[in-house]
Order: structure tokens, then sequence, then C-alpha cells
């Protein structure tokens, strides 16, 4: 059997990483053989290109080096792991994929998004997923979360601007992706929210089987 | 006045950076101002970039990853270094480019032309060389030439093999960037090789002041 390539995407705070884990659980106990991962990075690699792109002295970085620094992590990511992962019949959860670089660099930093698809195009080599699970939360419940789990974290005006941006990005790019993403209400409980995947990832296993 | 920005290629051993010297040396005393620069590298986020492509540790990099890495390095050079000289007035001196690139991992890394130039069009953002000086000499000679420098090194034939393709690379791609490509016989003396880089220099020089 070909493997399964989900991804996860959505603003800081959407609740990515702990549905990530109640997703592995669940497909494990099903079955199948589950990799997790995130992005940036993934391999070793991928991580020497994100301690770049994140080093606090490096704030003369263009954003074309950083868009393209993002590309060639995930290159990396692709060629080494998660192409593999597939070939050899695993499900792979991937926390962020081009879906991120498109709303982030291509939105958010005004690149465009057609130029940033071009360099990802490259980058994943086809290497599509199969099912985009995007986390949809307004930026301002979001960053609620996020402050209440880290104390000293305090909310500036402009910081809810460009995730309002961040947001706006997303929902414009469920057009262009419309047939592989599929929405979850990621304002309700954690419970209600993991209800809305397993749907999702039922329908997508049902017809992983018929192919 | 604008800048000059003029790019010395050709295979590893043609003397590039030689030249590159005498021509700084030339056009200072001419009385402009030089900056002489050279890919990979250039800048420190460029340099830190350069680290990870030749880090001998990471022998499972993929093309892909490399090449998207090359052009990000290129972009931060371009944003930082490039642009900014030749907005000031300056003439950038830069050993290889573009073209570096093209030969070395569209054509001898098997990865096309057409999509390395797209990554590279995106890194550069419409900077482009007013002048290519490529230097013309015969892998074989030029292998020679690094080997009398270097007595330790050892030819194999692998190695001549590659550097055949990326030679041939070379010249199938003069026709498609005629306009710009000086063709310089690198097989000649220093003299003669820098006699025909200024005759090209000159040109340029002569035709800046027209515009």
């Amino acid at each position: 059997m070909k493997g399964l390539f989900i991804t996860l995407e959505g603003p800081d705070g959407s609740g990515k990483s702990t549905i990530a884990r109640l997703l592995a659980d669940y497909l494990k106990e099903k079955g199948y053989d589950v990799v997790t991962t995130r992005e940036p990075g993934g391999t070793k690699i991928s991580e020497d290109i994100r301690d770049i792109i994140l080093d606090t002295n490096n704030t003369n970085m263009s954003y074309v080096t950083e868009a393209l620094l993002y590309a060639a992590s995930r290159a990396q990511h692709v060629s080494q792991k998660i192409r593999p992962a597939i070939e050899s019949g695993k499900v792979i959860i991937c926390e962020r994929f081009v879906l991120s670089s498109l709303v982030y660099q291509g939105i958010a930093r005004g690149l465009g998004i057609e130029k940033v698809k071009e360099i990802n195009d490259f980058a994943i080599q086809g290497i599509n997923p199969d099912l985009i699970l995007f986390f949809d939360i307004p930026p301002d419940v979001a960053l609620k979360r996020k402050t209440k789990k880290n104390q000293g974290d305090r909310l500036e005006r402009e910081k809810l601007e460009f995730h309002k941006k961040v947001y706006e990005g997303y929902l414009s790019l469920i057009d262009i992706y419309k047939e592989k993403i599929n929405l979850i209400d990621a304002t309700k409980t954690k419970h209600n929210t993991f209800q809305q995947v397993k749907v999702a990832l039922d329908n997508l296993l049902e017809k992983s089987k018929e192919e």
C-alpha cells in the first residue's frame, strides 16, 4: 500500500500539536505505521537551516532569502523523510507544510503567492498532501489561548495585525485548495475538534482503500 | 551614476580570482569605487548558508536542497551587498553568479536549466550583471593548472568527467546569454588574458557613459 500524507495547518494557538498527537494515537490503534513530524525541521539538515532562519542575530535577512531557506528546509524534509515514508506505506502526520509558506511568506511578507508556490513546487518535487486539515480559529481567540499558556507573553497591537493578515491569508487560500482542505472548527473543545478530524480522516481512509 | 555589475564565470582553475584582482586594481586606478566579492558567500548569512552546503557531514543533502540553498545565499548577497553597491554607483566585481548555478545544479546535477533559472530569478529580484566574463578553458588544461598549484591533488577519471560536463554546460549557455557574455580565452598568459578582459571592459564603460 502507498502511504498517506496528512498536513495540519492553521495559526499559532489553533491546537495543531495537540490534535496531531491524538491523530497519531488513533491511527496507531487502527494498526497503521505512523510518522509524526513538523516544519520547519524534521531532518538534521532542515534543523540546521531552521537555526539560520530563527537566529536572532540575522535581523537583516531579506524576505526572499527567508522564503528560499524555508523551501530548502522543506526540500530536504521531503526527500529524506516524507517521500521514503510514503513509499514504504506509512501514514505521515506533518504540522505545517507548503500552505504555511504561501500564507507567511507569500501573503504576510508580501512576496506573492505565485512566486512562493513556484519555489515550493520545485522543493516538494510532486509530493503533495493527501489531506490538509485547516484549523480555523479567529486570530484574537488563538492569541488569547497562547497567552493563557505562556503567562509572560504580552500581546501587542502590531502582533494582532500580523496574525489577522495570516488568518485572512489562510482563508483566501482555502478556495484554491478546496478539494484537499478540510475546514476544522478549532474554537470548540479538544474532544469536539478531534471528532471533526476523525470524520475527515475516516473519509480519506475509506477512499484510499477503494483505490 | 548607476553602478556596474560585472561577474566572472568559468571552471575551477580558469584564473577568475587572479583576473578579478587585476580588474579591481585597473578600475581603482581609473577612479572607480570598486567592490570585489564572490559566491557562495559575501555576507554573514550567505556564509552561514555556505557552511551548511559545504559541511562534509551533510552527505545526504538532496540536489534540490542544494540548489535552493545556493539561491538563498545569493538572495541575501544581492539584497544586502550587490544591490546597495549598484545603487550607490559602485562597480561590483563578483566571482560566480547565476550562471554557475545553471551549470552546476541545472546541468551537472541534472535538475534542468529552466527550474534552476526560475528559483534564481526569484533570488536576484531583477539584479542581472551588466557584463559576464566567461573564462574559456578546456577542463583538462584547467585541472592540470589546479594540480600544479596543489601538489597533493590527484586527478581521478570521475572528476574529469564531471568537469567536462560543467565545461560543456557553460558552452551550451553562452548561446542563451550571448548579448551579455564575453568569451575570454583563458588558456593564454595572465597578461594576454587580462588584455582581452580590458577590451570587454572598456567597451562597457564607453557604453555606460553614453547612457
